[in-house]
């Protein structure tokens, strides 16, 4: 029998599900989005077989939440009456330790299995018309399993896996908020904070690829990543600490024209990239 | 008659305007490199016509100095009495303020041309193996004319915009300095800063394009780039300033809880590069 997939959230990630899901497997995809306008394009267009409905969610074999970490939790709470106990509920937040204790609580009371997802994808734009079936190829699909029942487990991972995910990583929701901060929380504050330099808007005719990398994410949904930023408060500021005092120890070396100092700072980053075989 | 160009310096850089010339246009190619063995592997793969001596320096019309910027100095102070007046010399480093200046010097007591250049291309890798015919394609091509005639700047342009760039840019040492620091110099400090978070380590399964772009350059030649970060020192240092400025900002909004200022430093980051249509 057809799996059961609905997909709360038809942005640029919850679209992009849709889409994959199918064209790569042959689930059956429900779509749900608060912007009736979004459901019904996606519907149009195919992404998705039909718009999610209560009893679509009561037959759900998997439930994607596709939303902002506050309002995966608000919607999972509204609609606690509706998810059977049996279907495997996810997310695909870029933060867990915020959430996964209070989706583990509502799954609790639900009789539902919850477990935590990321896929490592994204793009500079968001929403259902950035969304591609392809976005997920090559891209780490990372499990927060929490108190799932391992069975769970592997049927998320059997289920994501035809997307087009290179593989999984599974983690806690600390490590994954801590090193999440590292890889992708500090390069966008990074982005921002870079294009913010008097000299940005002289760039062109005086920049490749290194300018082009750093200032990329800067185009952000500044709505969700302040939502994002703040549930990961600690682990962010530490590692904007551990960033600006490296870059501080360059700036010292710089300034005070300490060739010495300088050199074995920029050998270390080296030997870290070339140690890691980048 | 065939244009006569003579490369000092095999590296990446010089080993590419090899490559290139000889891809592209008719001249013809004389190299030199400290190392003999660069430049017998430059002649045998066919990037250079020949390798360069005195006598091809006194009949160039062109002299590309892809040397680190004291060496550029140091080999023309040695070769002075070779260069011919008439002949264009140029060099290809990425700082101008400390160069100019004194090429300016050498270039009136040897009665030659010199205008400074920056072809705006690189890769991660440095040396002769690293080089490509088609590196500049693309690419911007720095003009930094100082104190030469202005038929010189017109000749030097007309030798080079066949090899792939885009178009040239003229400008003055002090602010080609200032907009290089912020587009390449603070992207590399950043990129070693960066991946020394001993969170780097655990990237693998957990990263993608943010990760990947912010510390590619990291595979740094520390040697090329504390020359020529030193050498830039105060506008160095001033970004640098400005970088940690907005990161501390964004830092401190995180460590506070305060998204109404989160989210204003970030929309302000998006508004910079909306604004530049990217």
């Amino acid at each position: 029998m057809k799996q059961k997939i609905v997909i709360v959230g038809l942005g640029l990630i919850g679209g992009s599900l849709a889409r994959a899901f199918g064209k790569y497997t042959a689930c059956c995809v429900a779509g749900i989005d608060r912007d009736p306008a979004v459901a019904e394009a996606a519907l149009s267009c195919g992404a998705i077989a039909k718009i999610g409905t209560e009893d679509d969610i009561r037959e759900a074999d998997f439930l994607f939440l596709s939303l902002y970490p506050q309002a995966c939790v608000e919607w999972t709470r509204s609609h606690l009456a509706s998810i059977r106990p049996g279907c495997i509920v996810t997310d695909t937040c870029g933060i867990k330790s915020w959430l996964c204790p209070r989706m583990e609580a509502l799954a609790r009371e639900g009789g539902f299995s919850f477990l935590g997802s990321h896929p490592m994808a994204g793009k500079e734009k968001s929403g259902f018309a950035a969304s591609d079936a392809d976005l997920f190829r090559g891209a780490s699909y990372i499990l927060v399993p929490c108190g799932a029942p391992r069975e769970a487990v592997e049927m998320l991972k059997s289920a994501a896996l035809p997307l087009g995910f290179s593989g999984t990583v599974e983690t806690t929701p600390e490590e994954h908020d801590h090193i999440i901060a590292f890889t992708s929380q500090v390069p966008h504050a990074l982005a921002c904070s870079y294009v913010m330099s008097p000299q940005c808007p002289k760039h062109r005719g005086f920049s490749a690829g290194s300018y082009r990398d750093v200032s990329r994410v800067a185009n952000i949904n500044e709505t969700m990543w302040t939502e994002l930023f703040l549930e990961n408060r600690q682990a962010l500021t530490e590692e904007l600490d551990t960033l600006t005092g490296h870059l501080t120890e360059i700036r010292n070396a710089v300034a005070a024209g300490d060739a010495e100092a300088l050199r074995s700072l920029l050998r270390r980053g080296r030997l870290v990239k070339e140690g890691l075989g980048e």
